[in-house]
């Protein structure tokens, strides 16, 4: 009984495991808190191929154009990776950013306390960490035509790709920054590859541009790629929002992943542009991959799964007093000591290792 | 009396500072080791542009395309920012590395012992690291075309950039990496985005032929670049040497070099493919910017350009010996407690803080 369309897409990997553990959270939030969802599932990546030979199929595609809110766990795998271009498992998860048009992705990346030994940066680094990157999701080099292979005058085989950047694109990222900034510390970083790349000189333009034309409350700092690699290095806690392109967002936001301690406790949303009645299309998944490695064995951690279907409260449903209840809850269950296998690191007193069942299990508990 | 010609590139910035570190220790080992240079100095950068209206003039460009190396500065700086895209000081050292042909860049990042505190990870993350990042350094989004901006069909301001590369373009780069891993630990790991890019598909196909046609004693990994930005934190020393294309390099090196502590002490060498004689075109720069905030101050490290000087004897002048002189110098002076500002973080209990001309006379004195 509600009208909160919920798509859940586990994919492959570890993303079944990690989602069924949500669905018990769900569940609690169901019956104690009236939060409830009509939830549909398909397939997505490698599952999908198996069954309909492509990475997502139409009908899956519909479902989610139409849903208010997906929820997305990971995909591929080694069975997969011979698979054409065209048919990798990865391609069901662009094709749904696409054609959803989720142009802005939220990654943020935050040090909880009772982790902050488990970086392998200095805890006077990260301790107290909380930056939100904004990475472009729809364009640049990912989409950008034209793009293939073929053998050149010269004789020789030849692949390429091209970055292609226009300005309202730039535009309608760096609004949703100078947004966010506004209920944080109000500081945003953009960055490019303005010294060598040309869409890296309109990025600086319009980014400089709309923040003198209506955000210019908030501090806009400007910093090369490359540089702002090491400078999360060195001072990450200088930065409040960071806004970048789809490649160097891709690349920079797993970097400032790894302040964390570990990719099993990141989420990420990925919004579109509101409609006429306010609704975005959004797509919530966690940072980390499917982890060939582990799945199926019970060791993968689904905090960053958790974490996904908060931020979906708290984006897609507005329900953020929901959404921090479970933050809290993630928190409460870390402070006490519950560890999956990527959070052992460091000094290991009193931590108690969990799988992914007890951390759920863990979680509702202290729901 | 040497057939050594040697062109030296100052630059802008701190460049000129360092720069004047490194002669004197190029006339202690004139004196002292018969290593004598004919050099010639020209401008580059700002300091080229101001003087010629180019980043690099065509007399320059000749020197360097004649000398047998560059031992090159650094560019850029507040005053040229406004600089219009052909003529921003970059341009100068993207000049010299395209028409020198200078397709592998490399980058070493080794933890001296003496400065494992200035790291911003932990001592056990990087204590006795020691990699070596390729860079493809010619080719790629850098030099690619079409490159620009136009108006596009829907009347929309657009940039766009185009990363091509060639088989024969990867091979020879990946090439070098195998080449110098068999002199170290024997291991090359290749990173690209093969998952979403025409261009990584190819680099991962080639680097994969040429593995098994001629360096199959060698063990070859691949990873995506993304997974490499984490990688380099959770575990370095895992690495030996790592080959990947111009943008991930530019990124992902200048990530590694902050494992180090400082990137004032980190040298490069950009090498050509070898001619008739063997003799192979070669460019050699700290990986460090020219600093515009410390320059003039006397406060700038003088280690990576002298180390860049080393790389040079080592690798242009087959002077092996002479270069280990110079890097156990180096080492010496840091383990007497010699710092430098950059150097300055953590335990500071013992060390002397120097500048620029201390620095570079404490080298001298070691020698
Ligand atoms: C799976 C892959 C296509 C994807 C990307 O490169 O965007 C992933 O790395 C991510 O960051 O979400
Ligand atoms: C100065 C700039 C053009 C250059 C680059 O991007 O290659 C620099 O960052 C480097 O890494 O040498």
């Amino acid at each position: 009984a509600s009208n909160r369309n919920l798509l859940v897409l586990p994919g492959d990997g570890i993303g079944p495991e990690v989602m069924n553990e949500v669905r018990k959270i769900i569940a609690w939030m169901g019956k104690k808190r009236a939060v409830g969802f009509d939830i549909t599932e398909d397939l997505v990546g490698g599952a999908a191929l198996d069954k309909h030979g492509v990475p997502l199929s139409d009908d899956a595609m519909k479902t989610a154009l139409e849903a208010d809110a997906v929820l997305f766990g990971s995909v591929g795998g080694p069975k997969w990776d011979t698979a054409d271009f065209s048919k990798k498992p990865e391609r069901g998860l662009l094709r749904l950013r696409k054609e959803m048009d989720l142009f802005a992705n939220l990654r943020p990346a935050k040090v909880f306390d009772a982790l902050v030994d488990a970086s392998s940066l200095k805890p006077e680094i990260v301790k107290g960490l909380d930056i939100m990157i904004i990475r472009e999701l729809t364009s640049g080099v990912y989409f950008g035509e034209p793009r293939g292979r073929h053998v050149n005058a010269a004789g020789e085989v030849e692949a390429f790709d091209t970055q292609r950047y226009t300005a309202p694109e730039i535009r309608r990222v760096c609004a949703v920054a100078f947004e966010l900034a506004r209920k944080r510390k109000n500081k945003v970083l953009s960055s490019e590859k303005a010294n060598v790349m040309h869409t890296g000189v309109l990025w600086r333009e319009e980014a400089t541009k709309l923040h003198k034309e209506k955000y210019s409350d908030v501090k806009l700092e400007h910093m090369y790629a490359d540089a702002l690699a090491m400078q999360l290095l060195r001072a990450p806690k200088e930065f409040d929002v960071i806004v970048t392109d789809n490649l160097f967002g891709d690349i920079l936001s797993d970097e400032a992943s790894m302040l964390t301690g570990s990719l099993g406790l990141l989420p990420s949303a990925s919004l579109g542009a509101p409609d006429a009645t306010g609704r975005r299309k959004a797509l919530y998944e966690p940072i980390h991959g499917s982890a060939p490695d582990i799945a199926g064995k019970g060791l993968a951690n689904p905090i960053a799964q958790t974490l996904s279907y908060a931020m979906m409260l708290r984006y897609s449903f507005d329900l953020g007093k929901d959404a921090d209840m479970v933050e809290t809850a993630v928190e409460n269950v870390l402070k006490a000591g519950y560890r999956t296998g990527d959070l052992l690191v460091g000094n290991t007193d009193g931590v108690k290792k969990v799988g992914t069942q007890e951390m759920g299990d863990a979680i509702v508990k202290e729901l």
